[in-house]
């Protein structure tokens, strides 16, 4: 592939995944994934702060747009509906995103402790946010914070789900997802 | 205090507690911690493998106790209630705790990033224990992932309550967490 070829941004990003998948993501470095995608490191570099945003990238513009979901939410809306709005927006950034690469991504930081533990902070920072706009709409403690972290936790379920499932969009399994955690905690 | 004085642990995790606190726990050294207990550097080291067992010590066994209460629930227990029992039994165990040391325990860990992230990873790693041993119960998926994550969810919120609350054993706390997270679940 020559180098002037339209996105090399999703060059770069599935040359990544598939090297951090095949020989780890602390084997695999710009060079060998600017190489792979038949570009330059330096093109690597415009993209890229750095390996890591390969994979973490978006992650503010992510919650920028869940945050924007709960803060719109209808005044009428419960604490949990409230959140369920901001992962439909969520999900709406995130469906856009190719399952196999999403899949490859669950599979590389499933891997490397270093970044799992970087992919809970980022839920967990998330979490925080959100409990803070939900006690903005008048939200009580503990309530906020058991609906933030509730929806975390649909979130990254809804994503795994959908990534390693055959059909249906991100929407709909994030919804049937929240469905399924209403049902658990209706169960006694 | 002299050296021979009983309950050297409890007194070295008084010590680390109040300077992980005081100066940050990246400041802090075993010696400057056996010296505030009282004790010598060798008697912090019989007792922690380093500086973070004081704050993760007791990991392993709250993890297995959690499990035995979910293994040990009745089989008619839906799969919240069985993660409640588990919790109950973490609960008996945690708190046994001083409230003033789980405060600081909290406190020191929230203003280091590094060590909120080894505590999620904790938490984490206890959730998929518990959906495992769910599954074992007959539990499907997405169910089991759910309430173990819930079960967290719930587990930290509950901890926090009591340290920080005034009245009421963490039993209690537990049980009224739980019922909460019911009740925002239940909200539409």
């Amino acid at each position: 592939m020559g180098r002037w070829q339209p996105d090399s941004y999703g060059r770069l990003q599935e040359a990544a995944l598939a090297l951090y998948s095949e020989r780890g993501f602390d084997q695999t470095t710009a060079a060998q994934i600017a190489d792979r995608a038949g570009l330059t490191e330096r093109t690597f570099f415009r993209h890229f702060a750095d390996k890591r945003e390969v994979l973490f990238g978006g992650a503010a513009i992510l919650k920028q747009r869940i945050l924007e979901g709960v803060t719109g939410a209808p005044v009428t809306d419960g604490a949990l509906d409230a959140v369920a709005r901001g992962l439909d927006a969520a999900s709406a950034m995130l469906g856009e995103s190719r399952r196999d690469l999403t899949r490859l991504r669950h599979h590389v930081i499933s891997a490397n402790p270093e970044l799992r533990e970087r992919e809970l902070s980022k839920l967990a920072d998330y979490a925080e946010s959100i409990s803070a706009a939900l006690r903005d709409r008048g939200v009580g403690e503990p309530q906020a914070t058991l609906a933030a972290e509730t929806g975390m936790t649909v979130l990254r379920v809804a994503m795994q789900r959908w990534a390693y499932g055959s059909d249906g969009d991100l929407g709909e399994v994030m919804q049937d997802s929240f469905a399924e955690l209403r049902a658990v905690a209706a169960e006694t």
